[in-house]
């Protein structure tokens, strides 16, 4: 016998097939769902189609959301005058945690990548433009990644948003809170002494 | 808005119950299942009913089978005079994988942990005593770990075994191949002396 019992096998091979799952944790994985409850399963099981049946794209800002527009887009207590353009759903989270931004967001769900045939029409850029056109809107903060297609795709925005009269701002560079100097790289210390701010 | 859309967060905790997977890791996760095709995403969620339904233990081995008895025991072309004894399923496949085995096996599915408070009636050990009871076996081989457990685990039944008149073996301990006596630990050299061969 090469291997375990064929269900095994092949439980093991899906969970193998997921992303930073390797062999060995597929097989835990895999050992944990069968010594799972019968309810506990289900509950997996449920959670798992659950999701995928109710989860699409806001049909503002294209996050993530179960409902027809997303609960920032819905809030009638966020500024409308302020929309903050990230790649993903993780950043707008991410910004949330710190309780400090109270406008809305823009999803690209991606960044343009020539490389890997990623275009501007392959990512939420139009759904962008469109809500533009509200004049409500007085700046755009691009808060894509600091990574060659972040600056990219900032960087291609800001040229088309420009001219229609809005102002576009980028996430300031710099160092890290909390970093110590030494493990910074070149180009951070570069741009956070670029952008040194006065007492 | 704290976290994701709430079926996506309930997707998320539930990945993030399963063993070694943070939150990190279960989102991404989470995602990835979002992403996924319907005949992908309907191909997980078989795999995972399908598994849970169709393995149980081998009623000789206790090993996971989809069958009534399991590969390796209904093969007639294992020596029946020898059973391996090791504490899970990976072992046996561990083992499997040398292709230099051709006995049967019995899984215990755990070992003694008093601290743990896992007894001798917790582990397949009555099922390994019946087997006994069939003549042709001659020989039992040790292959719990080389923990404390599997230690103990391996002395208590040799113990009980021995009686009957079978003979009782024990895993060799030494040096892995391949290592770099530098990095082995001091009870493993200690072992590997000895336990040493002469040419």
């Amino acid at each position: 016998m090469a291997g375990f019992a064929a269900p095994l096998e092949e439980l093991i091979d899906e969970f193998a097939r997921l992303p930073s799952i390797g062999r060995k944790s597929a097989q835990r994985l895999a050992f944990h769902i069968l010594s799972l409850s019968n309810a506990e399963a289900e509950k997996f099981i449920t959670s798992v189609k659950k999701a995928r049946e109710s989860i699409h794209r806001c049909s503002v800002c294209c996050n993530l959301t179960d409902g027809e527009i997303c609960s920032i887009c819905s809030d009638p207590s966020r500024d409308k005058s302020t929309i903050c353009v990230v790649e993903g759903p993780k950043d707008v989270n991410a910004i949330e945690k710190t309780h400090e931004y109270n406008g809305l967001y823009h999803v690209l769900n991606g960044a343009i990548s020539p490389l890997n045939d990623i275009g501007i029409e392959d990512i939420c850029a139009k759904e962008l433009i469109l809500r533009l056109e509200d004049d409500s809107v007085k700046e755009i903060i691009m808060a894509t990644n600091t990574t060659v297609e972040g600056e990219a795709t900032a960087m291609y925005l800001s040229r088309i948003i420009k001219p229609i009269g809005v102002k576009v701002s980028r996430l300031a560079y710099g160092v890290p809170a909390g970093a110590d100097l030494e493990f910074a790289d070149e180009v951070t210390l570069v741009k956070a002494i670029e952008g040194r701010n006065f007492y």
